[in-house]
């Protein structure tokens, strides 16, 4: 497995591999694609020809015969006309909208519920503190092990957050079963009884997910009435916008959303995508707070954690190294937050004696995290020190609250009403709790977002961020109990503000987003705090990439899914590092005139999935790339029984068997210098005993690609590779072909009249045969970079058009390959300053002077010889 | 010129072909790019390797030895250290973003000034309505005509928007003199004296161009630093977020600012280069608001138009109907605008006798027009029913005002004070204003942004939005006098937060930008309102982007930049065109065993700017790009009369001259079918007289690539194209050619012993010798597609890659070819419902059958014949 495939090092990615396919937007180019394309459309071109003229007027008919004949008529032209709309994105868009805001509008209320429902437990059992502390602990650890336990149960892809996956999803991977029915009920319920039970984890994520199965989903059902939605191009792209209507419906932030999901799941966004996104992500956004209302909990439209700051003089300009100062220090808490996730979940893969014990009781591990956490966060014990009884919601419409906390003066005594009491303890002060607050909390939510539950980390950090904020505000107000402008107006501090301020910046800092500062303002329903806000995003976003990848990254990288490091900013390294500096220079090949033991060969010595087909070795000009699974198919079927048979046939009666044979069998003497048959040794080895009987088709047509019939020659490939274990997607063909062996070997016994002996030589014999390359499938146009590209050029390129691999040549001849692989190690190596070798940065590309490079003149000249060669003696000869 | 010169019909676009140049990103693979980068990196590697050790120490030496020895060793290091800060992308944003904030005060302020100052003639002259007429309509025609006149003489480029070319430029494509200091210092001074001149013109546009030649002048002189801003990659991101920073210290909104500019310019945006924009643009808006501050306008810093909307209810679900109907009408007004726009443009362009006496007065169109609309603003004539005294400003803080102006009861006297005293008129109401005002405006705009001066249409078109916002807001709040909220408490209508949907609904519409709704909030400092805003801009641009382009590109258009249309949104059949359906089949290639005269033959049969090269004929397997230039040069090189002299010396000197002659000469039976030579009538023609002498360097050296010294046979070449005038870049080639020619005729007279029809005997010679290519730039990777490709990914490569141009293949075979100018009409024609067949929509690609096409088997089957063919010789031979 060269592309992809080749990055897999260890056992377990090796299985991972088989979990995905790469369906990348260059390498679809497959001739097949447009064969097919061709027939379906003459086909219905055809059908459109001839049947809906005719059809109409008849099925009119049958209607207006009965007595409300207009009616049915009208309704009939009315549900043509509405399936001819289904067709259009913004029917789409709409359903998906609507169908979001009401899940997430459900969600919430149901988590509203289960906490609601926590609440009353907790508060009717207030006459025994054990049996308080009993259902405060109980209730959140029985929802979370169920929802571990039913995630796990039936789809345990809906487990964690779903921004990295749809991240590899949007490059063009295809991650199985991540967007299906079952994961959608897994990831909804799972997610429910998650947040039902309090723990400190988020909704973010997962709604992307949700969305984008939602939208998957929906496109499948629509599909239904027409084939619009099977158009794989467009499914991305309104992938792309369900992603905008997952974070917009969550926070009821549609510009925000759309901004946010661009940034964690793209690299390169198509603007004519935009409007999709804000299309669904308002409607949904805007159901989503109608049925707020609806529902009377407001009396009309607005913010979700609407703040009441002052308008006229929100904060004064010597308050901003303030929120400077708190965007650094988010920087570092994000970057520390992101390592701490990584390493709680790296200390539990290491740790085998925990490993083991907790893989055998799955649910053992998130029920332990829980009871610690609820533990500690329980009001009357620690959690009087933490504000432990409120919510996540709570918790933050007390964070943005609009009073100061600290006390200011005699006259202004702060009176804490209602919920705000929880910050408040008799025996310490405002700063402790937020103190305590915050570094409970962090470690808390690292280690709860390791629970292999449906669930984000956005939320949580969000909480984190604005109480630091708050922390910050606090003790500005504090320390200037009169604000700092002096001018004829007082003008207090608000450490609101800085709540809003910090929650955006640590999200910021943990997510690598700017657009964070979006969703705080849609969040608040005030922009007032524009300047501070962005200038704290910014800050700690700096200081934050320099540290860590993202979260999301680096769950990506925890994942091993295939992924393409972001360029840091200010490498200037990045351009200066060329391609001919990082390809696989030793690449194995296919000729167009290779025999099929060359084809064998080449199975054998490499993993690439696609392999490089070039007119012959001397000429080494590109002509396309062919799949591994395809070379497979081209020697399974030269070494069928079928075809065994056929000769057999021929061989009883010889003289029409001449004239089949004659087309198909032909001898070359191939200048290449053969590289020797691979060791027949393994042929030896016993066979396994057959364990399964498989249903062979002997009908199925040799062109449709499957390996279904295969000969004993083929042993020798499966059986070299046996002990290093068939470990990517090419190993479920050579399992196939396992069982299918074993299957001819049976028939071998029954019918077929060849000795072992006699079908080994018949074998020798077909791979000395020249390859007929017309039942394969090449892609006739696989990407290609020349040396000199530059990784930054190369990075482009890839992560645009969502490569995994590109041949390199010069001037038609392929002279490397570079894969996913290779960049990320270049990439990784440049910006930790080892590997790949570093060049000073070039002057001017433009005022380049113009001589052609020592090699290339040579090949050319090579090349041009050869034809000069080629075409004498040819025109000698006639 | 195949590629964006293909597209080129008409001469006006031929001659502004010459002056761009396409710089691909893809297409920027030629080969000296590598050499040079090999040699310079080289030399930079020896130069670090020795000089810096050494001469450090010495260096210091020679400060230590003075008195203040210490200080200047420590100055010396912070002067190195920051010249190396100076490379970093962050340094450059900060620079940029100072730079341009510092500008668009001081614009603002010296605008500020000049309306003033009309203010104050305006004022003391109100003894004589005539003086004041005059003074009123005297001062913004001089304002006008100077800046018309003075941006026409430093700089034409200046002219207009400038949104349009930097999105051709951000394209790849390179405008000349767009990006210079002289355009800089046109820009910035025609436009304070458009502005000033009270014109309805805007700032955004031409602050985005001025923000993209800061940038460019910024990379310019921070290049004399370090070579780190001579990449042209960086070049482009950098210009990508100065286009962010214009809008961005213009409104002093940020956020909204780099959306707009990414949703104006981009077609495809690197989620990488957000953070550069939001920096810097958030950076510029935070120094222009702290100007404000420090010059006393304001008490810190707060949003531009700041509005003071009530934030508990502030508007009712039952107003969205409202705010619906203003996003329709605005998106049918924004249709209107762009039409009317490009109708008064093309009038003006058809009427040839007003067309001739504008041109000759180039002055006398802005002025006249200039004299209309503020003959029609004057404030004691129409302008009292259209509030002709306010400014641009104070219209938009009327508009956005928070009071109802309608009079609502009795009690509720509404009292017209200060600038709003401008709406009121004794003799009519508030509506007849506002409809005058709106009708009137609109086309005063749609006129005033026509004229040859740096202006922006945002602006105008903004306020022409709020103002019918406004309309609908008070209407609304004349018919629900008490609100309709009908609970306890009475919510009046705020026909201020119409005001401010109807600005984004209608500038959106005018841009097909969504992004104006988060300008919006930036800039009235309330995101209350973003439903209704959000709403009103999406059906905005829904309505508007299904009639018209966008106003910039409709200005592409007029003004033929190459471009390339956008896919509509619910085209079905962009993914059912295929790039066979639009590709020229019948190209034009270089093939590697060529001829001379096959050279010449080329170049006089098509006008593709970069041409095929091909190994055979027969073969036609596509081995790279070879630009016509540099076909011209080969030809040229060729038929140099060095070259002519060299085999005279050599028949003088035949025992040396043979051993120089043989290896570049070779004779050669081609197969192919040579297709007769051109006419050699031409030739015949009488040489016009020298008019100039060249100064030709003998010394130069052929593979240079510059058509230096050509022979007489080339004068074919031009006497052939001189009927039809050599229209493209191509042509400044050959006129060079031409006035080297004449050199060379002196030449012969002097020195040359050979007669013309030696010449000539020779020169036919010559061209039947073999093509050698090794001095040629050939391009090794040009883009290929493949026959199946859908047009809909086609479209998404070409603006991904910044392609003009892709080769279409079929498993190595060149088979055509596609530019922008096919890719363009496809499109139009696909969406106007004609041109291109339309397939009906394919089912799944995934689940396609495996059946290779006929024509790929046939073709991959001669191939392979071919190399049987080929080889068998070979093989019997030695």
């Amino acid at each position: 497995s060269g592309g992809s495939g080749g990055t897999m090092a260890s056992e377990s990615e090796a299985q991972r591999a088989l979990q995905y396919e790469q369906t990348l937007m260059y390498g679809r180019y497959t001739q097949d694609l447009g064969t097919f394309a061709k027939d379906e459309a003459a086909r219905l071109r055809l059908q459109e020809g001839d049947t809906p003229q005719p059809r109409r007027p008849s099925e009119l008919l049958e209607y207006t015969q009965g007595r409300c004949g207009p009616c049915r008529v009208c309704a009939l032209q009315c549900q043509r006309f509405l399936i001819s709309k289904v067709g259009e994105d913004w029917v789409f868009l709409i359903l998906l909208g609507l169908v979001m805001a009401l899940v997430s509008w459900a969600m919430d209320f149901a988590i509203a519920t289960c906490l609601q429902a926590q609440k009353w437990m907790y508060g009717g059992l207030d006459t025994n503190v054990l049996l308080q502390y009993m259902a405060w602990v109980t209730y959140p650890t029985v929802l979370i092990t169920f929802s571990a336990g039913f995630t796990q149960i039936l789809a345990p892809q809906a487990v964690g957050s779903g921004i990295p996956e749809m991240k590899t999803i949007l490059r063009g991977v295809v991650l199985k079963e991540y967007l299906t029915l079952k994961t959608f009920v897994a990831k909804v319920i799972g997610l429910t009884c998650a947040l039902g039970s309090g723990m400190p984890l988020g909704k973010e994520g997962p709604f992307v997910h949700i969305a984008s199965m939602c939208a998957a989903l929906l496109s499948r059902f629509l599909s239904l009435f027409g084939g619009f939605y099977e158009n794989e191009a467009r499914n991305i792209e309104m992938l792309a916008a369900a992603c905008a209507v997952g974070v917009g419906c969550c926070f009821a932030a549609p510009i925000g959303g759309v901004l946010f999901s661009i940034e964690v799941t793209s690299t390169f966004f198509a603007v004519r995508n935009y409007w999709r996104g804000f299309f669904a992500a308002t409607f949904s956004a805007f159901i989503f707070r109608v049925l707020a209302v609806w529902n009377k909990d407001e009396e009309t439209i607005t913010a979700l954690f609407k703040t009441r700051f002052r308008l006229d003089f929100p904060f004064d300009l010597q308050e901003l190294p303030a929120f400077a100062v708190i965007g650094i220090a988010s920087g570092f808490g994000g970057a520390l937050f992101v390592y701490l996730n990584r390493k709680i979940v790296q200390f539990m893969r290491r740790q085998k004696a925990i490993n083991r014990f907790l893989m055998k009781k799955r649910l053992l591990f998130p029920a332990l995290v829980t009871l610690i956490i609820s533990t500690l966060t329980f009001p009357p014990g620690f959690g009087q020190f933490m504000a432990g009884q409120l919510t996540q919601k709570d918790t933050l419409v007390t964070l943005f609250d609009n009073q100061t906390w600290a006390k200011q003066g005699i006259n202004d005594e702060f009176e804490y009403l209602g919920i705000l009491e929880a910050w408040l303890h008799p025996r310490s002060n405002v700063f402790v709790t937020l103190v305590v607050f915050i570094l409970m909390k962090f470690w808390m939510s690292a280690l709860a977002t390791t629970i292999p539950v449906p669930c984000g980390a956005f939320m949580p950090v969000f909480v984190i961020g604005a109480a630091f904020g708050r922390l910050v505000g606090e003790s500005m107000a504090a320390w200037f109990p009169d604000g700092i402008h002096t001018d004829s107006n007082i003008y207090r501090i608000v450490p609101g503000g800085y709540a809003v301020v910090g929650a955006a910046a640590l999200s910021g800092a943990v997510t690598h987003t700017v657009s964070t500062a979006v969703i705080v303002f849609e969040l608040t329903g005030q922009i007032s705090h524009i300047l501070p806000v962005m200038i704290a995003v910014i800050l700690a976003n700096a200081v934050a990439q320099s540290l860590q990848p993202s979260l999301y990254d680096s769950i990506i990288r925890i994942k091993k899914l295939p992924y393409l490091p972001e360029l840091g900013w200010g490498h200037h390294e990045k351009y200066n590092v060329r391609v001919e500096d990082i390809m696989v220079r030793d690449i194995r090949y296919v000729t167009l005139n290779c025999k099929y033991r060359d084809l064998q060969q080449v199975l054998h010595s490499t993993k690439m999935k696609n392999l490089p087909l070039v007119e012959s070795a001397e000429s080494m000009i590109l002509l396309g790339s062919i799949e591994r699974a395809q070379v497979g198919a081209l020697l399974s079927a030269q070494l069928s029984p079928q075809r065994r048979l056929l000769t057999l046939r021929q061989k009883v009666l010889p003289e029409d068997g001449h004239q089949l044979s004659d087309s198909s069998i032909r001898f070359q003497i191939s200048t290449e210098t053969s590289s020797g048959t691979p060791a027949r040794a393994a042929l030896r080895k016993p066979l396994k005993p057959a364990l399964k009987r498989v249903s062979s088709s002997p009908a199925d047509s040799p062109p449709a690609g499957s390996p279904d019939h295969t000969g004993i020659a083929l042993k020798s490939l499966f059986c070299a590779n046996a002990a290093t274990e068939p470990t990517e997607a090419q190993g479920t063909a050579y399992h196939k072909a396992k069982r299918v062996r074993i299957s001819i070997v049976e028939e071998m016994i029954l019918g077929d009249k060849m000795t072992p002996t006699e079908i080994l030589e018949w074998e020798e014999q077909q791979l000395d045969q020249l390859v007929d390359f017309s039942s394969a499938k090449i892609d006739p146009a696989p990407f290609q970079l020349v040396e000199h590209t530059s990784l930054h050029k190369t990075h482009t390129i890839f992560s645009l058009l969502g490569l995994d691999h590109a041949f390199v040549t010069s001037i038609g001849r392929l002279v490397g390959m570079v894969s996913l692989k290779e960049l990320r190690k270049a990439i990784e190596g440049s910006l930790t300053g080892k590997g790949v070798k570093v060049r000073p940065p070039l002057a001017s590309f433009r005022d380049s002077t113009a001589s052609t490079s020592e090699a290339d003149t040579t090949a050319l000249r090579q090349l041009w010889d050869r034809h000069q060669h080629h075409h004498m003696p040819r025109e000698a000869g006639p």
